[in-house]
């Protein structure tokens, strides 16, 4: 019977404990990382990664007594981590959200907006018609999604105007907003029912007139109106997946 | 004595169970947890959110036994929770890392350029200092922080040049790396020893013709000569803390 635990060791010394050597008893566990763990000081091990699915939830207490850390979690397992010295280096976890909002226009220079139900304390105001990037989803596909889910809008994309970047929003984390611009395909709008109060077509000068938008809002439009902005381009040459990579340049 | 859980209700409907309320010992947790259950449905709550200090780790299986999964981690926490319907709206924890990249051109035309130690099965090139966002770091202070630790090069913030952005990165997640222009404030380089095997100023000719230098930086190189670029701006009336807001305008 093999003593250690199984694992790989990743290019910053970090030890991968195998999740398929996790056994189900406690005692085999506790028995492993006894031995495991003068092995790991002994080859100069920085870090020590552990993957605890949730059918063997009962050895995370364990882990813990043995000086592992909380990292991450997925939907189904928690991912723990031991320092094998107080300044070891270990690999940070996401720290941002990445929102999207579209600036749509149409021939006759009006603008597509949104109300959303009053929910946050602020009073109501026109704002970008956007939402939030799904787990590994484009810019590109994320701020055309949300505009057809919001407002029955077809688009194409056009460019990356501008963003805005923010600190300690949702669980403490910070959020990057993507202002794209996109050319419309149909003007007759469908509006979301849950969240969206209000979606209609305003001129854009009225827009930028309005009691009811931020300040920001409405330098975003005298930026997109500016022009300069970031286009998404393939890079000849540079070995890309399409699925895996854009690139937004001037 | 209260046999219900303790706590808020967000503007989701999420009831967000207060952690001063929760009980060291398991039995007791059980018996509010068989309480506030039935008031949970009752009260249409869609999530609750259950936050578990690593002190009182004895109580996750307990938790997990009653449907609560897996959300995200702090330093010495765990956050569970229970959607109250399967199709409940779950706010998302953060998907991105964000990476920066400076270039630093001084007034002879010269790029500074930094070749990392071998580590990753690629072969050697030579690439832009930088690194990644420190929490809540902003993305001007970042790239200036990166390529003074790497080059001990002090730089002043011009522009935002482009980016790409880059999924199934680090723990499955996404990445977006920001390519910034800097203006130097010194000359001489002071390479950092752990990671940088080199540290030079290349003519920029030369590296745009350079065998070493990956496509993409090529052509990064070159968008930053066009122009073109995303300011930092603040926006007039836009209520902001700039320790918490950074706006990149064309």
């Amino acid at each position: 019977m093999n003593t250690y635990f199984k694992g790989t060791v990743n290019i910053y010394k970090g030890f991968e404990i195998d999740i398929e050597d996790l056994p189900e008893s406690n005692d085999v566990f506790v028995s492993k990382m006894e031995c495991s763990i003068s092995d790991w000081e002994k080859n100069c091990m920085e870090v020590v990664w552990l993957t605890i699915p949730e059918s063997k939830n009962q050895l995370i207490c364990t882990a813990l007594s043995y000086g592992f850390q909380f990292h991450h979690t997925e939907e189904d397992r928690l991912i723990l981590l031991k320092k094998m010295h107080p300044d070891a280096f270990v690999i940070p976890y996401a720290s941002h959200y990445i929102g999207v909002g579209g600036v749509v226009i149409d021939d006759q220079n009006r603008l597509l907006v949104v109300r959303e139900f009053y929910r946050n304390g602020s009073s109501a105001h026109y704002k970008l018609p956007g939402g939030t990037l799904e787990e590994n989803e484009h810019i590109e596909d994320a701020v055309i999604r949300e505009v057809f889910e919001e407002t029955g809008i077809k688009t194409v994309f056009q460019s990356l105007v501008c963003f805005r970047h923010r600190h300690h929003f949702r669980f403490g984390k910070s959020d990057i907003y993507m202002i794209c611009l996109l050319k419309p395909l149909n003007h007759e709008i469908v509006r979301e029912k849950e969240e969206i109060a209000e979606a209609l077509w305003m001129d854009v000068d009225e827009y930028l007139a309005h009691d009811h938008v931020h300040a920001l809002n409405k330098e975003i439009i005298l930026a997109t109106l500016k022009g300069n902005h970031l286009l998404k381009k393939d890079v000849e040459g540079y070995p890309v997946d399409q699925a895996e990579y854009e690139i937004f340049l001037p």
